[in-house]
Formats: C-alpha cells, sequence, structure tokens
C-alpha cells in the first residue's frame, strides 16, 4: 500500500507543509479517529479541537489556524481545505478501477464495435454493433452498451450500467451500479383527449371521463451527454421523443435520480439523489437540485438556481433565485411561511377570539 | 435505413396527405430543427410558428392549419397530431428490439424452461425452473426470470430485467433495464405492538417505547399483471404477502415507481416516475399518479383520479377526483390555499395591526 | 409440496390448536379468497366476518375469537395473529432460496476470495480479489462483490446485488435484486465557495454567483453494516468520504431507499420504500421513517423517532417524537394545521369581511 509524504500531499493539493515534512500516512480520517498513521482533516475550523480525541501526529488545516498549539509535528496549510480534501482523496484513491484489466473473456464485443487503447472492459458485459468506447476507459462488470452509442476517452463504468442505443457521451464519464441512460421516455397518448389534459387546461376539472387506453409513443430521440458528467446508482436518464435529451458538461448526479425525455440541463449543474425532472423541462447552467426536488414537466428553471431538499417547482424559477417547499417559492419566504403555520393555531384563536365561531367546513 | 413517404405516412396514422404525396424522410423532428429530409410535427398549432426557424419541407399539422401558406411542399393533416406522433413514431422506431435475434448461447436456460416460437434470448439471461415465455418474446441480455413464472406472447424486456419466482404477466408486456417484479414484499413483525401501531391508533403518540427487532415476514404471494403493462427503469413491484400484488390490463409505469406488496390497480392506470403506493392500497381504473406522487398503505383511490406532481395521498380518494398538495386535497381549492398561503404574512400583519402582538410559540 | 398439519403450525407458532388438529394444508391465504386446502389468517377480529365469503376449513385467529362459532373444523389461536403469521410465512415460504445450489460453473471467482462452506453463487456472479463469504450463503444471479469485502454466515442475496469494495456486513444478510451497497458518496467541491455555501449561511441569499466546475471527492471510507440487515430492490447504501457510513444491526431497508455518505444508523431502524437520507446525517435506533421521508444532511433523528409518509426533515428531531409533515413537525401539530389550512379559505373571508380588502401581493 502506497504512503503519503507531508511533502508530497502539501505539493499536490496546493498547501503549505510545515514542521517535518517527511512524516507519511497510509491514509486519511476525521480529527477524532484519526490514529498516528492517518492524515487528519478538518475541513473546518470549528473542527480542530476534535484532534484531541483522536491521536493524529498531522492534520490538514485552514489557513490562519494556530498548528504549533495542537500538539501536532506537522500540518498543511491551506486556504480552503474542503477544495485540498478533494485533491487529496483523489490521489489517495487506490482502489479506484481497481480489480480488473484488460478485455474479459466473458465480455460480449460485437466485431463491429471499436475499444480506444488502454481500455478494460469487465467480465459479461455485452457491448453492441458500431459502440465506440474511447481510449483508457475502464468498463466495469455487467455493463450494457447498446448498438450505435459513443463514449469518449477516459470513461470510468464502475459496475452494471445500461447505456441504450446511439447515445453520445463526452469524456471522463462517469457512471455507477444499476444507472439506466438512454431507456424510452415515458411518453402515452390516448385517442381522445385524456383526462388529464383537460384537468390542465381547467386547473382541477377533468369534465366528463371516459375511460381510455394509453397508445405508447416510442422515443425517436436518444441522450447527448457533455464531458465530466458523472451519473450515480440506479439514476436513470431518458432518451428524447424526437429529439434528444440532453446533459450539459461538468453536471453531477447522484443516486436513484430520474430525468425525463428531452429535458435539458446545462453545464455544470448538481442534481442531488431522489431528485425527478419530468418530460421536457430545461434546467439552467450551474443550478443545484437538493435531494427529493421535483420539476413539473415543460418548465424552465434559470441558470444558478439552487433549490433546498425535497422543494416542488411546480412553475418556472428565474435565474439565481434559492428556493424551497411545496409549491417553491424562494426560500426566505417560504421560512417566514413556515414559522406563521407553525404560530396558525394560536393565531386563529387568538384573532376569532373577539368573534363568532369560524364555521367548521371540513 | 428505410424512407418514409408522406402517403405511406398518412396512410398509417389516419391522416390526411396534402401536396407532394411522394415526398420522403428518414425521421421526424421538431418544426425548429427538422431537417429537409426530416418531417417536422407541430403537436400543436401554436408550435407552427417555429418552422420558419428549420428547414422542413413537410409537416404533420391539426386539421385546419392553412399549410399551403407555410412554405412547405407537403403535409399530413390530422385531428389529434399528438395521436399521429405515436403511430408515426412506432412506425420509424427502426431500432426497437434490434441488437439480438434467437436464443444466445451464453443464455443459462432450465431444461424445464418453454420458451415460445420466435422467440429472442439475450447475452447472459438466467431462466429459471418451469418457466414459461410466449411467443415472438423478445428478451434483452442479463434478463433473470426465476421459476414458475409465466409471460404471455410479444413480451419485451429491454435488457437486465428481474421477475420474481411465479409471476404471472398478460400479453405484449414491456420492462425496461433495472425493473424488479416479485421481490419480497417490506413486511415485519414486533413481538409486541410497535411505537408505529400504537401512533397509528392514537394519531401521533406512541406511548411508552421498547426498543424491539423486526421479524420478516415472507412473502407467500406473487405478482399478477394484466396484458399491454409496460414498467419503466429501475421500477419495482413487490410480490403480496399471502395474495398477489395485481395489477390490470393496460397500466403503465415510469422509471422508479414503488409498488408496494398486496396493492391492486385496475386498468388503464399511469403510474409516473418516483410514485410511491404503500401496502395493500388499492388504485382504481384510469387513474393517473403524476411523479413523486406517495400513496399511503392501505388507502383507497377511485377510478379516474388524477394527482398532481408530488401529491402525498394520506386518505382515501373519492371517484374522478383532481388531487394536489401535501396532505392531498381538489386541485383547486389547493391551488387557493397555496394562493392564500403567499399572502399569509400579509394577511397576518393586517389583520394583528389593532390587535395585541401575536406570541412567539416557537 | 409439503403440506402443514395444524399441529405443527400452532407448535411452530406458538399458538393453540384448536378442533382438528390433524387436518393440513398446502398454505395460507386471506379469508375471503382461503379455499378449503389454505389456512386462513384472520390478523385482526375485524377480518373474521370475512371467512364466510371464502371456504376456508381452518383459520388463524385473535385469542378470545369464538371459532365455533364460525363453522371451522379447526383453529389455531394466538395472541398476537401477525406475529403468528411472520413465523408461518417462514416456515410456508417453500421457494426461498430455491432455484440453485452450489457454485455455477460460470460464476467468476478470485482465487484469493473465499467462500464458506455450503454457500450457493449463482449464475455471472463477479467475486473479487480478498472476499470473504460467510458459510451457508446464498448468492443469486449475477451478483457482484468488489475486492476486499466480507459477508457474514447465511446471507441470503436474492440476485443481481452489486456490493462495492471493502464493504463489512454482518450475519443473516438480506438484499434484493438492484441493491448497490458501497457506491461512492456524492461529494463535489468547487475551487470557491459555492453558491449553496453562501445560501446556506445567509438561509436563502447566495450573493454573486461565478459560474464552477466542480471536483469529485473520492470516497475513502466503506460502508459497515452489522448483523440480521435487509436491504430492498434498487436501494442504494454509498459509502463515506473518510470514515464509513454505518448501518447498525437489524435494521430493514425497504426499496428504492437513498442512503447518503457518513450515514450513521442506530440498531433496528426500519427505513421505508423511497426515503433519503442525506450525508452525515445520524439516525438513531429503533428509529421508523415512513415512505418518501426526506432527511437533511448533517441532521440528527433521536431514537424511537417515527416519521409519517412523507416528511421531510429540515432540522434535528428529539427522540422518541413522531412527525409529519414538509417541513416536519410534531404530527398532532401538523393535523391540527392541516384542518385550518383546509378552512383558510373560509377563515380569511370571515376576518377580513369587517376589513379593508387584502391586498394581493403574488
Amino acid at each position: 500500500m502506497k504512503r503519503f509524504t507531508i511533502k508530497e500531499l502539501a505539493s499536490a493539493i496546493g498547501g503549505t507543509p510545515v514542521g517535518d515534512a517527511s512524516l507519511s500516512f497510509s491514509g486519511a480520517a476525521e480529527p477524532q479517529t484519526a490514529t498516528n498513521d492517518q492524515l487528519a482533516v478538518a475541513t473546518h475550523p470549528k473542527y480542530v479541537a476534535r484532534l484531541a480525541e483522536g491521536s493524529a501526529q498531522a492534520a490538514l488545516l485552514s489557513e490562519g489556524v494556530d498548528w504549533a498549539d495542537l500538539g501536532l509535528k506537522a500540518a498543511i496549510l491551506i486556504k480552503r481545505p474542503k477544495l485540498g480534501m478533494g485533491h487529496m482523496s483523489r490521489l489517495m484513491d487506490q482502489r479506484w478501477r481497481q480489480g480488473q484489466t484488460g478485455i474479459h473473456s466473458t465480455a460480449q464485443i460485437d466485431p463491429s464495435a471499436q475499444v480506444g487503447s488502454g481500455a478494460t472492459i469487465g467480465a459479461f458485459c455485452v457491448i453492441g454493433s458500431d459502440v465506440v468506447i474511447g481510449e483508457n476507459a475502464w468498463i466495469g462488470p455487467h455493463t450494457i452498451i447498446e448498438h450505435g452509442t459513443r463514449i469518449g476517452a477516459h470513461a470510468t463504468l464502475l459496475a452494471r450500467v445500461t447505456i441504450g442505443k446511439d447515445v453520445r457521451i463526452g469524456d471522463r464519464f462517469v457512471a455507477h451500479s444499476g444507472a439506466v441512460i438512454g431507456a424510452d421516455g415515458f411518453s402515452f397518448v390516448t385517442p381522445e383527449p385524456s383526462g388529464v389534459e383537460k384537468a390542465r387546461q381547467s386547473l382541477g376539472d377533468q369534465g366528463d371521463v371516459t375511460a381510455q387506453s394509453w397508445m405508447r409513443v416510442h422515443s425517436l430521440g436518444s441522450v447527448t451527454i457533455g464531458d465530466d458528467v458523472e451519473v450515480g446508482a440506479n439514476t436513470c436518464i431518458d432518451r428524447g421523443t424526437i429529439r434528444d435529451t440532453v446533459i450539459g458538461n461538468g453536471c453531477k448526479f447522484d443516486n436513484l435520480a430520474q430525468i425525463g425525455h428531452n429535458v435539458v440541463i446545462g453545464d455544470d449543474s448538481l442534481i442531488c439523489a431522489q431528485v425527478g425532472i419530468a418530460g421536457s423541462s430545461h434546467i439552467g447552467r450551474n443550478v443545484v437540485l437538493g435531494g427529493q426536488t421535483g420539476i413539473s414537466d415543460n418548465t424552465r428553471v434559470g441558470d444558478n438556481v439552487i433549490t433546498g431538499g425535497a422543494t416542488k417547482v411546480l412553475a418556472n424559477v428565474p435565474a439565481g433565485r434559492v428556493m424551497l417547499g411545496y409549491p417553491a417559492i424562494k426560500m426566505d419566504q417560504q421560512l417566514e411561511i413556515h414559522r406563521l403555520l407553525r404560530r396558525l393555531p394560536r393565531i386563529v384563536k387568538d384573532l376569532t377570539a373577539s368573534k363568532k365561531p369560524i364555521p367548521n367546513d371540513d
């Protein structure tokens, strides 16, 4: 197992080594649990006090923390320890892509597929016709890539990923187990206008209802994904109806998220776990959707929007807004409403004290 | 690649060809992006103006649109373009079921299993004992079908589907990657009544709590699914406890939905992405549950009910209702409450202006 | 197919046999559908009347029910029929672990892996280096277990489970199809503080926004899971950043749940379907999180807490609380607020009748 010195770590992450820079470690840990063979990581000055609970000899600390007082033999000082931790984690992750190399004998690769140099293809993979996989890809076992799909260089598909037909993916793509990219969109149509179509127009009244069967609309579009995208475990990105679903460069998706057909997401957006984005919605650049956020279909969410956990967006959101709640409104307004709601029984009681009783129309 | 003429498309979808009916296309596209080799599809008259942004020579249009004014060489006029699009998409999807034929040499098929004539079974499939698969089925790679399960004719399991033991499925079944049908229901019991059982009775008070371990209740029931059902990627339909979970004919499930044990769903219901239906609930016919809808356990949702996105149904819903919100109430009422909530800070301030201050009891 | 007598069932589940204890059955069913070859199970006295609709000759009943009046030939009387049903279901589930035995010839098992005696490993499994699997494990087809992972004795992995590297799992582990344990945590960092970091500090204002790219923080921790844990279909439990994600003994997870990096869950907690627990949160012992519950990151939920369906926990919850709603508050308070909200239009109208009109500031 490789070991890491203060000197080499500081250099790799852009920090300043202080104390005994030759001290070496097998890994990193939180301040309270770090052993004397681990570098303690305090991503915020408030965690520094916890060093006393562990037995670290050295720590990654914010610039300005008085390391000499902490009984350490060495430290790395850095302006933004969170960022330092990111760089360091990449260096220390010796298990990333470990466990297989080369093309496994059990992989089923269509003769027309092109696999780039240095690529690894795991056991029981199925690679369809005309697939193109870039150089230095690492495709974990049980991955299925259907015909006509192209994946750029340096992809890491950790295990058991399904990528449908004719998908286009950029460089440095990462996907986790159970991700499904390019399943058919959920699009069905009834012979006559359905109750849903009527209820949308009337905002709640579906009029007379006749039971109808649903006819499948096949997805003729596919999915286009930029560079540096990461897709979490069991997350689904559906193909488009007559154009592609489009994911910008640098987007990151957590687990169990659902991206509907025809959705467009701008660069560098972050989609947390269990988020659902319904069909044909547009999400801007640099957007952050908190866990369990829902976005209605055909909705526009502007650049730099942030939603808090479980926010349900039922209407367009202008750029730059921080949103919360169901339905989504600006976070500060929502927090004020939440405060009032908790006091609502008291408020109503107080206001009605001098009036006639409120009728109960439940 | 097959090409399609205006004449043959119009005939196939029940529309009226106008202009040069011999014009042919490689596919379809939205009005603003259609090339001169694609048929533009305007599913609503409001999209017609966008034809000017693209370079389509022909379009699928609503009856009544004045196609001659649009600079097109031809068009197909149809009463309900959405429906025409559905029919056309089926015709144009030349990649549907493409990529494999016959029984793959790596598939593990139990000798007692019966596979219908014309069926395709993909690489690395595992087909258990006494399984029966109907004629003309197309089973994608990595699919697992456990012992005793029967699937009707013309099934399309796109890739990596898991179907548990003793499941009964009708004809024309479609399932996407990662779907799990017939996993065990989530049913556990404590030696003494649990806090949940007490809190349900008291609506919020669980009384004295003693920590207890949970004992597994095995699922002795299975899953019964009708004809023409489609199940999305990573969706789960659990088996029943001592009877089957039952899915009616014509039901369609989007991705990442959860259908609990003993649930019964009537014919032609549409279950959108990330919906959760808890154990033993009954959903009627022709119901539409919007994305992220939740249905409590042991709840009855009547025929033709529609729920908006993220609606949380905590009590029975009569037939025909359009519901929204958490907790679910009628959509028009909920929208009125949403409007009042946004104004609540102002209303409270205004009403209390002439009164003593509201006490803060947070 | 094995048959079960009243005598042996009563003895196995700790109930009292009455009537003809030699009567035997092929299985169990609900009162209204039970045939004369099935034992009817009435888990509550209110279901007893439904026996008249079926044709059961015998039933599992609560102590105190007057079985002689019901036209039955025999019965098993028990204090807690739900518990009896649990015990009986285990006995009757003759299909549990059925379908394969031994090490399948197609399984790829690294020579350094240790597989315990009596273990079954299904078709197309991939078992990495230094993996240790305990005795009598039953590993269904298509399961992937990455290098360095240890699983205790008597594990049942039903089919197609993915377990990442260096995971530690106790005895009697159960996992369903599509479960992913030990995917990388969702942790990304920007060069400068992101809009999210700023909005958290200000509770809603992200200040000036500069678009930034996200850098991956690799997960150096893994997952530690206790004894007697069960994980549902397509559920994800992510690995920790620089320490393990920890799941206590006896925890049960339904389908499609998401457990983020660094989360700690105490013993005997029940996590229902589609629950999401964000990174670094602590969940106590004997907690029950209802379906679609969301827990914000870095949040503490005390022992014995219960949340109703779709509860969204945005702040710490003291031990023993029963919570509901978004944001989560005590269930009884929330139900009172729900009642007031439904009457809000009337209340506001009534209160403002004698005042000047409420300004509309939508």
